[in-house]
């Protein structure tokens, strides 16, 4: 039951990488990637309760081959200028993995990715306007994990506007809902629960503003992955749909 | 079905009636008090639809003896200085009745009224600040009928800050989130079903600003009375919990 | 407000129309196919507030091209044996309109097919039995709109048994809740919102039992087409993600 | 975060002990009441995660004064003959303390108590009969912790029945949902979330069959345990409503 009896959570920390090698002023904020970032605050709080890997959409099947994803608790995804450009074997494959138990943190941009939208199957369309406001996080749940140590709100002083209407589901469990200096409200912490998996959508972290450096924000994305986590052994796959004796039940195990 | 068919939806208006006793600010905004504006509010909207009564504290038995509730398809609730003045068995009369079918409109700091508080189980606590700042309340399921024909965002120039956390169960329907200029949240448009009964807490409307008579709340009022009308016949009372035989729907009409 | 105002709603019902055609014992049970069944049904139920049209598989595009999707409000979908021989242009349209308004009831297979698992982005699977066992449909939200006027339970003498887990999201509203003969039991009565669309699934109705000739069955369909109906206009598409200018909402009129 | 840092969870397991007393059956098979025979499960099962503490009706405070509730992590309740002889006082405090985050367990016939239903606002009514039925309690929701390692279904051979509908509000979590040889369905696995409190009610266990000596019914139980615990310190009590000046939290700490 403690994580350490099973070896540390494996996490992969996956970013598009398209902004951060080709705009000076994102490489700027994040020389290393994004995805360095979020790999580095996931590791300076969680420590040996995790290990921690990165993948990169210009890599061999986006680092994310067969191997690599079975060998992923909790799969964490930033994308924005590349959505099209992922394959949809991929994509694919990372559903077939949240159906099966894997958790997923889908981050900012990525409500439009494919793997959000095919997981939760709505637009996932926003309103948006990036000029650096202040955004409140404030929680609407205060005694979720996701929730634990952080203020309230969280002030982060420059970020994307990101507001509603968010065409998502209702969210199983919502958490945190974000003000901007502009008066726009967004329910920017939601937890979603498909299959056996886990999924997290926390918006805070675009491109142009240091967010991921934030120490509140890395402590909620080191939350998000601990409530994520599969609570036992990951299924190979989707069930299907098997046909039961009648009785089968009885007299047996269960 | 239609309800025209059935005869108007039968409104009680209730109102605690202090402030504009006592306070010569707010008897300037509602000389005939905040239950007579909003009666007039859904007069207008609905015309025919619904026929008004309305209700105050002073009266016998707070102006809801037996015979008026019974005679209630959705009772509108304001309160604020003297929750504590409600007498217990008028309470329980209420609970009753939501339980069995009628609607209920909780409004603004009635978030503290016995009622509601008895029907959600929670404190139903939240923090506040009466500086007059500019509220906008945003729409967060679009398709909702209590926000038909509202603007996204409604905005209230002047309005007393409710912020988060706000200590109710996860609403059944979160169809409204308000921001306020001080930057604070608020999920101030809730949807609760409990028993035979649909209830609606709608936060704008503090005695000290002119908010029942804004267009938009009027709007949105309105709608809720609708909403939280029951569908069919009222039940008399909560049922009770029948021991049934075995086999009892066999052969039978159900 | 009032639907003939209107016009009436407007249903297509979808029949996969395979195990009609080719099996003599489904013929049998439904000579002119199950979606005649279907159609008749709510035409008998719900006279001018419907206009009922019928599609299948076989058909152009599956009976379903643009023009008869923009034409419709409600679209009821059977489907078992041919889930991927529809075309998936054919899926991307239906799912454009439902997130865009179109109401959407699926019934008992089609819980496989394509737009469900799109739409709500899970699996989809369960447990079955196909022994004609008696089910028991119940009623746990006896308020809800789509429960009106049924018995609790339905009893329905001969049905295949379709048994948890069921592997979709977490209902946003749940309403029936069959148990079988066998002892299985099934969320068999489940309403989503997605996007701008109501999506109602029912799990009575295999192809070799005359469920969709039961009175029980009959008013459960036509009460959740009026149930999924949009309030509305409907939206020509999902909407895209808009850049909003600071203050856009000031001084106008929202 | 691991439990033995923190020392065990403190368990108090209430039960109201009249059966027990006046019947001689019931002693046959809980020679020292119900509540020693859940307190010997949780105990066999979570062994030092653990520190299970008993108290009954007929002692003073009925065994629960402030300081034992101050001791307590989680509260298990059974009661059945005598809700109305719980003092007011003893519910007052009782629901402070899950508002303020102490979980609470509600066993079978503690649908009716009175500590369930202030905590709900709900009738909590439901249909029964007692003659000894086969029930099932399949799960809808396999990866919640609460049917970790339980059978699917768990097979008690002899119960009394609950059926639907049971008037509560709709679940936080629905986990399990039994069928009874009669043909019933309820929804007897539910989870709650109240202020920081969780509450978990699961219905099998009526006094008159040995369903708290069955394996699965205790694996159920000390999964509730687990999961009702409060995550962090418990709050003194439920907040009030602060003012909170405008930009309190800039510049700080939040």
């Amino acid at each position: 039951m403690v994580r350490s009896e099973r070896g540390p959570l494996r996490v992969t920390v996956w970013g598009e990488n398209v902004h951060e090698r080709t705009e000076e002023h994102v490489r700027a904020i994040y020389p290393d990637g994004m995805h360095a970032a979020v790999a580095a605050g996931l590791g300076d709080l969680l420590g040996d309760e995790v290990r921690v890997h990165t993948a990169t959409l210009e890599q061999p099947e986006h680092g994310l081959p067969a191997e690599v994803i079975a060998d992923t608790d909790v799969l964490t995804w930033w994308g924005h200028a590349a959505h099209e450009d992922v394959d949809d074997a991929v994509v694919d494959r990372v559903h077939d993995a949240v159906l099966g138990g894997m958790g997923l943190l889908a981050l900012h941009s990525a409500h439009y990715s494919k793997i959000f939208r095919r997981l939760l199957g709505t637009s996932c369309s926003l309103r948006w306007r990036n000029e650096g406001e202040r955004e409140l996080v404030w929680t609407v749940d205060p005694t979720h994990p996701v929730a634990a140590g952080v203020p309230h709100p969280i002030v982060i002083e420059a970020q994307e506007m990101y507001g509603e209407h968010f065409d998502i589901p209702a969210p199983d469990e919502l958490v945190f809902v974000s003000s901007f200096a502009g008066g726009e409200v967004f329910r920017g912490g939601c937890g979603f629960h498909r299959g056996a998996g886990r999924i997290f959508y926390f918006s805070p972290g675009d491109q142009d503003y240091p967010v991921y450096h934030h120490p509140d924000v890395r402590r909620v994305l080191a939350n998000a992955v601990l409530w994520a986590a599969p609570a036992g052994e990951r299924r190979a796959a989707p069930p299907g749909s098997p046909s039961m004796a009648r009785g089968w039940f009885e007299g047996g195990t269960g």
